[in-house]
């Protein structure tokens, strides 16, 4: 008999102290650290002074490279177009796919302007129009994804935002080929190989080569976060992300092999990702976890999936369905799979979930790359008050007031007492001479 | 011959400093006070670990009472509807109106979920859902606006939201029966009189009498603000608002008078307020200064009014309308009022501002009232990446995917392509699982 490597935790619903055990796996807080956050505020600090020259400095240092200027750090289009072809076929066709159907998916959540007109002719709606420039910031090194050039910037394309930039970094001069190739199939406008807070701070601020955007997205390591936390205000941010996680609720009638699996597949992120399966079958519990054991030991990845398994996964057992939309609610997870034979009868009670994988072929990884959905969603039980990133991130409105001049001596009115009332005089006279004598 | 005692700056579009000039006038950053930060982490560490004890204790130092439970700190169901009673019948009658077309002008953001069905069967979509617990910040004291109340109220309540929780802060125990009677109409459903830092980190983690949310919204002074910046995560926020700003593009033919006065119904809100005139005739310009001279010397609050308008004001020249439409663009700013006969040939020039006034009998303060959009809106420029608050701040959604099993194997050979592609494994053999042999 070999010894297990994986370890959930194993949590009963109907144990008294199940929503204290549940609450402390949960438990994670970012680390805020005072050294990083200085030093963040240095480089922003430096770039706003100094511009590109700043920015050329820090990514030499940072990034082991002997850039003399901007122009070596700035990729063409011709580059851009190369990287689709140097790339293979079956990736590219990949990614061709996968940009068709995320695109296709998104031109759905396009707002448009509207309004209305009252019986005295005042008009009133809103005016939805796309921001004007937009930063995407993509990891180098390690993690680099080309899915997520694609998550990120097809729905500020779908927008219609005129100036997608993208920055990567090149740490030791390394480009990624099929990230370039992601990015000229979005429909990104200009690449930098730049990162880090100094990247974020030329985004928020601009330099002379780098344009000032609205808006930055796209994840970071903690410097990044740090920056974009930092610039919040002079720029919008999308959502600081925690780590992955999956909760997979399963009648313990899918292969627990593919359940396990699945489980992996977030939990092979990195070692703070939480990965919890949620059943009514005790047995099936097991099941899982033997065949989680087996499978392990055939994955690249097993040293990140034993510490992320065995420090934040667990297996819980619930009475019942309905106890498990209840758990699912509690913890208003990233993912969540419906592995069950009617999920569209779970569908309404569930309230708070990032994305929702209904049925037992739906596979959570295959929101990841090619369903059409976007994979850049709320984490950490944020899911309670934030969305997926999508469209309407991209887009933003003006409210219209157009009054005649009888809606105005009718409402003049009115503003004038409310605004007496708080003793803003200014506010009751300027509406006071829209009232027809 | 009197001195004059307003001098707002005097810009022309055609100056080769005018940009420059513009955004010397513009700049504004709000204080980040160390002493601030840590006082509010303090408070916020306090209220964590010692919960309804730490509030009251609090409550009764800063806002000098002397409450030994939150019982006392609970405004009730009675007290509420009393208020609505005790206030002047036409007060009531002003918010009962603006109170109805608030609602019915948000009536049209609610936002509905959505699908498609693909050929093979495969279902995508989102599901959009109403937050569980609201938190409404009000301040106390002297700003206290039961216009705020509706307007951050409403929309919440529009959008489903089954607990709109409200605090504001007593000083001295002075209640303000008008704030109350807001609340009564809006559809609030809990009243704390507490404030500061203590309420919004109650409100973000929760004690045992004030419930948990899962956003807050709201003005506040800068402890709130700082406090709603470090529960940012934990819950939902909405922007941290500047000084208030409007600007208004008059073409020289509305009464002068009107125009003064409009400048001053955002001057008179506070020292830091901006208040911009922009006109392509340079004698209008000199006329309204005059009005204004005039004018001021009625107003109750002439030296906060004379503050702003020295200090951030500004009379711009500009060559043409169009090019009014430029300085608007440049600026962002949270009111812009099109004071000229055709406002709907200037609305496609105009890309970023909070809220568009159009025509001459379109007074902003109408805006902050009773038109029924939003007044609260982006402020400092955010409009570049921001929106006026709506029923979609307090909706969100969750992606849905359904794939049929064709649809899972035909997806599963491109997801697989592409977590290969990204040394993904887990992923790609999830997916893998679910390809039709």
């Amino acid at each position: 008999m070999t010894t297990k490597i994986l370890k959930p935790a194993r949590l009963d619903f109907h144990d008294h102290e199940f929503r204290y055990q549940l609450d402390q796996l949960l438990a994670w807080e970012s680390v805020s650290d005072d050294k990083v956050q200085k030093t963040v505020k240095e480089i922003i600090t430096a770039v706003r002074r100094l511009g590109d020259k700043a920015v050329v400095d820090y990514t030499c240092r940072f990034d082991r490279l002997t850039a003399s200027s901007m122009k070596e750090l700035t990729v063409g289009d011709q580059q851009l177009q190369d990287a689709l072809h140097a790339i293979p076929d079956d990736q590219r066709k990949a990614l061709e796919t996968a940009a068709d159907r995320i695109r296709s998916y998104h031109k759905r959540q396009i707002q448009e302007s509207w309004h209305y007109k009252e019986r005295n002719g005042t008009k009133l709606g809103q005016k939805v129009q796309p921001m004007d420039r937009v930063g995407l910031y993509v990891p180098g090194g390690q993690a680099t994804y080309p899915s997520s050039v694609l998550m990120n910037a097809i729905p500020a394309h779908v927008a219609g935002v005129e100036e997608i930039v993208m920055v990567v970094p090149t740490p030791d001069g390394v480009i990624n080929n099929m990230v370039l190739a992601a990015a000229a199939l979005a429909g990104v406008h200009k690449v930098f190989t730049i990162g880090g807070a100094q990247a974020i701070a030329a985004l928020a601020y601009g330099t002379e080569t780098i344009p000032r955007v609205d808006k930055i997205v796209g994840p970071g390591n903690i410097y990044v976060a740090t920056a974009k936390r930092e610039v919040f205000g002079q720029v919008g941010i999308d959502m600081i992300a925690g780590p992955s996680e999956i909760l997979v609720v399963c009648d313990g009638l899918t292969d627990p092999d593919w359940i396990a699996m699945d489980l992996f597949s977030q939990a092979e992120h990195d070692e703070d990702a939480q990965a919890i399966l949620v059943s009514d079958d005790l047995e099936f519990l097991h099941e899982v976890e033997d065949c989680m054991n087996r499978l392990v030991l055939e994955l690249e990845r097993k040293d990140i999936i034993k510490a992320s398994v065995n420090h934040r996964g667990a297996l819980i057992h619930v009475p019942n369905l309905k106890a498990a939309c209840e758990v699912v609610n509690h913890i208003a997870p990233e993912h969540v799979e419906l592995s069950v034979a009617d999920p569209e009868a779970l569908l309404p009670h569930i309230r708070h979930a990032g994305a929702i994988f209904m049925g037992r072929h739906t596979a959570e990884a295959l929101g990841d790359y090619c369903a059409g959905p976007n994979h850049v969603l709320p984490t950490s039980g944020t899911a309670r008050f934030s969305s997926p990133l999508g469209v309407y991130d991209f887009q933003k409105r003006s409210s219209l007031i157009h009054f005649s001049a009888k809606g105005a001596s009718e409402m003049g009115k009115v503003a004038s007492v409310l605004a007496r009332g708080e003793s803003l005089t200014a506010h009751a006279r300027s509406a006071e001479f829209r009232i027809k004598k």
